[in-house]
């Protein structure tokens, strides 16, 4: 069986991204929000979305399950406020349970989580115990930067971040760290902010030692790692200069990639330089390039080849 | 002969650390600023740091000059204001010209630019003109992010940016695009920031036509171009769904990137998906990773192998 760990609900109904656009615009404003109306979504506008993306796909590329959360770069904690943030992370959470209970052979659910730049992740346990114990999901993505691109949070290896970790121990769950859409003007979203918080994710833990603390918790760091496989020996050598262990007992024991790499001398550099069992097929479909490489006639994000 | 881009002057003497720990802890005190006497260094100290270290390792390695610039983690244009940041980048860059006249066969010189948060790109075209002009200075390191870890500058593509640009094209000199030290908790300076930034400043560039602007203009990408040649199929993806010409017409008349890329399969990961009319030879050394790797026996840096 062949798992997609990395595929997000980037295909809703148009109605969702509206109500969205307009729970943020009144997000200080109790009397609108109160009388915002959710979107009504029906079975067939979820099929329409996954039959002609994620479902066709899956099809034609031969891959059996993805492990499926809400669109990353909506997630968008830094917009309203952490009551806005909890019912739009509820709604596009139990989403993705839908289409879950309409396609259970095809995808499994992992859940955003409500947090905001203010609020401490712990706040963020009670949803992620929901979406695990109601809806069957198995995991989170877990964002490193609610502030969108300014890197307000304090590393991932601060004790703020231990309750929520403790709640992932408890509920035998994993995270995905995977930061949302970007506010900031010097990040390009999904080119810039994603790769940019995948490498210093890796590089917060190296500093730390997290998972002395929490041998049981395990992390995936989206797109390859970010730049961490390519500059494999540079953190080599750093943890080695801090008198680290070796990263293979630091943080791999704990730390997974994913193979979101949209070249095939990406993906061999990934393979030669990671440890096998630390990489989980990945493709980020439908996601963040959705074009046909002309240097090979495959979609770039086709990761399965 | 064998140049290296990217050389550092990480080996000056304590007594400059420790004026400049003095200047920024006095920057708003007009009277303390105009006691404050600069540091005395000898001919012999700048040996002593240069011949026990870059020299001795440029002789071992095998290696001919360094384009040199003051060391990157300490340029610190986050720290004092616009005129403390001029001060202390006129001292560092004349000490880069002492060492450049002291060893005109080894060594090269790259200034630092007195940038600020809060101060136009325009007002270090000035410094960067001196530098060129009587110090015999060949480029300049450019901090796309002089917040010090915050992305707090528009991208590099901004007009703001422009009359620096254009001072470099008329002294016709490049840039490294290169951060300095992290005042950011989330940000490990050479290990996430520096990374992060050379990414994200790719794909600024991408996102904008900066250089059909600026045909003549050349900047450098330090660290193998951060996460980019490992992404290259991202980013070619990116392009393409952004209707942007082939990178190697888009970007690569432009853009170079350096061989600091500290192990060996990311450096052939770099020759094979880079161009390499745009990649440089660079080390870095002396800076991020001083060891040796136990699986080569050699430093980490020597790069040159």
């Amino acid at each position: 069986m062949i798992i997609d760990c990395h595929g997000h609900y980037t295909t809703a109904p148009q109605s969702l991204w509206d109500y969205r656009d307009k729970q943020v615009s009144v997000f200080d404003d109790p009397k609108a929000m109160a009388d915002l109306m959710q979107p009504r979504i029906s079975d067939d506008q979820i099929r329409e979305g996954i039959e002609g993306a994620q479902l066709k796909f899956q099809r034609e590329r031969g891959t059996d399950v993805a492990i499926f959360s809400p669109r990353a770069s909506t997630m968008g904690p830094h917009l309203g406020n952490e009551q806005t943030s909890l019912v739009w992370s509820r709604l596009c959470n139990d989403l993705i349970a839908r289409v879950c209970s309409l396609y259970p052979e095809n995808f499994v659910g992992v859940c955003q989580l409500p947090q905001t730049p203010d609020t401490p992740p712990k706040n963020s346990a009670a949803e992620l115990e929901r979406c695990v114990k109601e809806l069957g999901f198995i995991g989170c993505n877990l964002n490193p930067d609610p502030s969108g691109g300014y890197f307000k949070s304090p590393p991932l290896t601060d004790k703020s971040w231990y309750p929520l970790y403790e709640k992932m121990v408890e509920l035998d769950v994993p995270a995905m760290v995977h930061v949302s859409g970007s506010c900031n003007p010097a990040f390009h979203a999904t080119g810039g902010y994603y790769i940019a918080a995948d490498t210093t994710a890796f590089m917060q833990l190296i500093t730390g030692d997290l998972f002395k603390d929490f041998p049981a918790l395990r992390l995936i760091i989206p797109h390859g790692g970010g730049a961490v496989p390519f500059h494999w020996g540079r953190y080599r050598g750093m943890a080695q200069d801090m008198k680290k262990p070796l990263l293979t007992e630091h943080l791999m024991k704990n730390v997974f990639f994913d193979t979101c790499v949209y070249h095939q001398p990406g993906i061999d550099l990934l393979l030669k330089v990671i440890p096998v069992e630390n990489i989980l097929f990945g493709s980020e479909m439908v996601g963040a390039v959705r074009g046909i490489d002309p240097e090979t006639g495959n979609y770039y994000d086709d990761t399965k080849r």
